[in-house]
């Protein structure tokens, strides 16, 4: 519809390029051979040209001699062959009598051993269609078909233009701390990629004000610039959305303001003298979103090709995804085949969120007449990477640790990427009962026996055959704000006045082992300010002490040190891999081990501080 | 093997680079968060932040009011919440009471609409692991972090050597024609490409002279420049096979002479330096798939990731693809999907054929122990295009036309792709029968009726429903030099003692006609001289008359004026459509019956010569 609208004669012309730049390029209209290839005949092999008929009757009894530069003459493969010839006999093929003659002991039939003219394609033969991104290969059909130039649609100028007061540029030339209250604008940067992949040339205007002239002066100037679109990247708030939609109606036309999905809502499509002018939202993924559905079709459009579509797989849903009615909702997803299935568990819904892009393996598009999913239901999911490199996913659901990352980082070069999802200990092993994860992580205190895991593995999951392997010993504590100061000592300071704690969710281990201790020590969790608040990881829990959101967490030390907090250790505990035994032998898994059993991976374990790897892959 | 054989010393280093400019550049090492995502509280909401205290109690029935100023304060989203508030309401949830009050009807928890410090990620988190390729979001992600740089592994420079005295390079500037003999260099500028695609900076050098020392000092150069990789790609002739393994022996070490594949063969690998030194063959195909086979992986493992595969599906094969015991052999295939089946369809052989590559969809490696594969086979096919687009492919198998290309490029807008194969009329109609194409292209006349493929189709395909359609009528006749120097005036003279016939193949709708007229005139096939000299396309019929291997052939017309040569008319006959009727209701027949049936289809035509459309589109 939006597309129906467009004014063609503000599309990009065609221009003419030399051959060997072309490649990527989209031709403007079918290339034709200007010569033939090849364009003589040619010898394909080594030897020595000849007329078939001076072979005729030649056989091992019947050795017939040829004279060299009368009945025939040396040649080399990619020579033409002499006029008069039509045929070449291989250089193994021939016997010498001395310098000048030479028998053969076969017949040659007419052009044996010879390319003749045109074989691969004729003069006037259409060698690449109209509307066609040229390959590598391409360009040598053109090139040896005589062809140093072609026509090919001029790449569409798209001008992204970024507003918003609480903008500021990273500068080029050195890293500085944007002032608090900032945002640093990324949104452009990231659409100027995303446009000039699909085969636009991008640039990014400086960051405009957040305000109705400002916005409106930057579009004209875009337009009268010889852009073919202008996208609008204002601030996601009401106000500025509405200077976006008043500038474009004020210039041209509004055709849509508000579009029925998620994320991505607030987009605005308008025309201004019939070039695309799209009003973008402000959050990172709503951006990208709405400038993938609504921009590069565009894009697609000015350059006379089909938009590409990314391929879909089928996957089942690793837990209930909710949706609204009268929305098509965009929920990005981590994959990993486990087992028979391809498993897709959601990321966060969060549109402010870029790593939920970043660390997608695929969207899932839920209809606006589609009222969520269940769990384990299968639906079409499209891929951000290929489906090779889905199959390589190892899937990690269970407690958080910030040992993880170093696994994952050490697993690609062997190109094995981790897939991990936060849940807590429990939450691990009940993905291994769902058949959703190829490996759970843990460390839950059986308070009755002072040991991990086992407990919890034959309550919960008794049917699975599992291994269970120590992946690190590990300090947890509580992290409190540098200088400490409350002056907190212990779990006892807890239950303080003064003091606001931030808990773990239910089923984690860090949260068993703190009401293991306040248990030991008589202590009522109902008097603890702020146990009902609960974070998903570590690094949350040590970024809420940060921030002033609370004044003490329990983590571990490698959190509190990462973002220079101190610490006061409580308990050294295990933090060890639940591994069902079918996937056990997967190689996937098998290298997994041998990069935690490594020195590598132990090295960087014990530099981020309060770890020890004194069992790291051995069997618990 | 040879991977393990390179010196990792003459690999490229790393370097840092502007975050912005890193798309598609692969890290060095992992990139972690400098600041934290949101770096402070964030509203996520357009309103009023507040303490949520001060919202405890709040109701329809008990509405609290707050003071803007000192309870509340106005807020955009995006911005930083004011010091001691922990929650934003909606400005839609809140009812003004003056210009310095309102009341709200609902309480907030803590944290309500506010994206707190680190929510997307936390300072010193892992952004992006090494040794990954940037996209476009994770630049996002990147700059979000607070980093306008990062370290990227340097690009691997790589030195493409063309040798070979018969070749002359294409001028940028001007469309020269080559002297005969001579062949234009492209395989570099395609190997380039290739290289280039797959993350290196390739440069061509000067074309070098088809001799010993000449190439060694090419190589010392390329070796000496700074280059991290040298491809010769020497003539495919043995003499300068030698020269280039010579040179690379006299300057280092020949690892591997020759290789058990096909096309390939020739392939040199070589250290010079502890720098890989590759000796490449010539033929345009060998070219490429050694330089694929054994040049992307060290390109790969200079830049630290896995050489990326292609993606594979499993077809049919179209008939026998018979192989060579002992060398792995790469058929290059079209594909289709026909019915539920995909149906690989063998292009030509020929190494030297570069169209072979540009017009396939995939290629079939046959193993070294493996001797050719049956027809209808199932073997897995390594995708040269996506599986979507070879879902848009029109499989046309039968007899060719001129019109055929005029076809494929007016479907290409309506992303349906024509895969045609040449193989006269009656194979069409055994392609049917086979199901391995949507259509065949016929004109097969009936002696007795003298109408044309009713007849055929009841003989041939008796058990399935097809529906006949139109393409074009078109004159046939006898294809002569310019300026007819033998005075050819008709059939009758083929029998001349001094005239060469080319013929075409047996099945050919073609010599179906000439043999009918032979047949009327009484005329014996035995006395024609060249009779059973075959080609399979007007094109190379008219091909054999423009270079002399024949004096007459038979064809359509449009042949002979597309080579600017004489036409004698024969007769005018009717080119149709065998449609089965499973495949008749297909988007891609349906589409491709409505562009026959447009002007633009009819009038270039018509412009090729020879061609009528009186009844193009209808039913026979």
């Amino acid at each position: 519809m939006f597309l129906g609208r467009l004014d063609k004669r503000s599309f990009p012309g065609s221009e003419t390029v030399l051959v060997k730049d072309a490649i990527g390029r989209i031709t403007s209209r079918p290339v034709f051979a200007r010569l033939s290839s090849p364009h003589f005949h040619t010898a394909a092999m080594d030897g020595f040209a000849l007329m078939s008929d001076s072979s005729y009757g030649a056989g091992p009894e019947n050795p017939i001699a040829l004279h060299i530069g009368r009945d025939a003459w040396s040649i080399n493969t990619g020579r033409p062959v002499p006029p008069n010839t039509n045929a070449v006999v291989m250089i193994e093929n021939v016997n010498f009598i001395d310098d000048e003659t030479f028998e053969i002991e076969k017949a040659l039939t007419p052009w044996e051993n010879v390319r003749r003219v045109g074989e691969d394609f004729v003069a006037s033969e259409m060698i690449v269609p109209s509307h066609h991104k040229i390959t590598p290969y391409e360009v040598g059909a053109i090139l040896s078909a005589g062809i140093a130039k072609i026509e090919v649609v001029s790449k569409p100028r798209i001008l992204f233009i970024p507003s918003g007061s609480e903008l500021v540029s990273i500068d080029d030339a050195a890293v500085t701390d944007p002032p608090k209250g900032s945002v640093i604008e990324f949104n452009t940067v990231v659409l100027k990629g995303i446009a000039e992949q699909a085969g636009a040339i991008a640039d990014c205007s400086p960051i405009v004000a957040d305000d109705y002239s400002s916005i409106k002066d930057a579009i004209v100037t875009g337009v009268e610039s010889g852009y073919n679109m202008v996208v609008l990247n204002a601030g996601s708030s009401a106000g500025s959305e509405d200077y976006s939609a008043a500038a474009i109606k004020s210039l041209g036309e509004v055709l849509v303001h508000g579009v029925a999905m998620m994320p991505g809502k607030p987009t605005i499509l308008g025309l201004v003298d019939g070039k695309p002018v799209l009003g973008n939202p402000g959050y990172p993924v709503s951006a990208v979103l709405s400038f993938e559905i609504f921009g590069l079709p565009v894009v697609a459009e000015m350059l006379g090709i089909k938009a590409s579509s990314r391929p879909s797989i089928m996957a089942n849903v690793a837990r209930k995804i909710p949706s609204k009615l009268g929305r098509e909702e965009f929920f990005r997803v981590r994959l990993g085949k486990v087992g028979t299935k391809v498993i897709a568990a959601p990321l966060p819904r969060g549109a402010g969120s870029i790593t939920t892009l970043t660390r997608a393996d695929g969207i899932i598009r839920i209809p606006s007449n589609v009222e969520g999913i269940g769990r384990d239901a299968t639906v079409p999911v499209e891929l951000l990477r290929s489906p090779e490199s889905i199959d390589r996913n190892l899937v990690i659901i269970g407690s958080h640790d910030l040992t993880l990352d170093i696994l994952a980082d050490e697993l690609i070069p062997h190109n094995i990427f981790v897939s991990s999802s936060n849940v807590g200990s429990l939450g691990g092993l009940l993905a291994i009962k769902n058949r959703s994860c190829h490996l759970a992580t843990s460390h839950l205190l059986d308070e009755q026996t002072g040991k991990y895991n086992w407990s919890y593995i034959n309550q919960y999951i008794p049917d699975i055959p599992v291994k269970l392997i120590n992946a690190v010993h590990r300090e947890q504590g509580l992290i409190v704000p540098k200088g400490n100061p409350k002056e907190i000592k212990g779990i006892s300071d807890l239950v303080r006045e003064d003091v606001t704690f931030i808990n773990r969710q239910k089923g984690a281990g860090t949260r068993v082992l703190l009401d293991y201790y306040l248990h030991r020590q008589g202590i009522d969790p109902k008097n603890i300010k702020g146990y009902s608040l609960e974070e998903y990881t570590h690094t949350s829990v040590a970024v809420a002490v940060l921030s002033g959101v609370a004044d003490v967490g329990m983590g571990v030390m490698a959190a509190a040190k990462a973002l220079g907090l101190d610490f006061i250790p409580v308990a050294t505990e295990q933090y060890d891999l639940v591994i069902p035994e079918e996937f056990f032998e997967d190689e996937k898994i098998q290298r997994m081990l041998e990069v935690i059993r490594g020195d590598s991976f132990k090295k960087k374990v014990l530099a981020l501080g309060g770890y020890g790897v004194e069992s790291t892959g051995q069997f618990v």
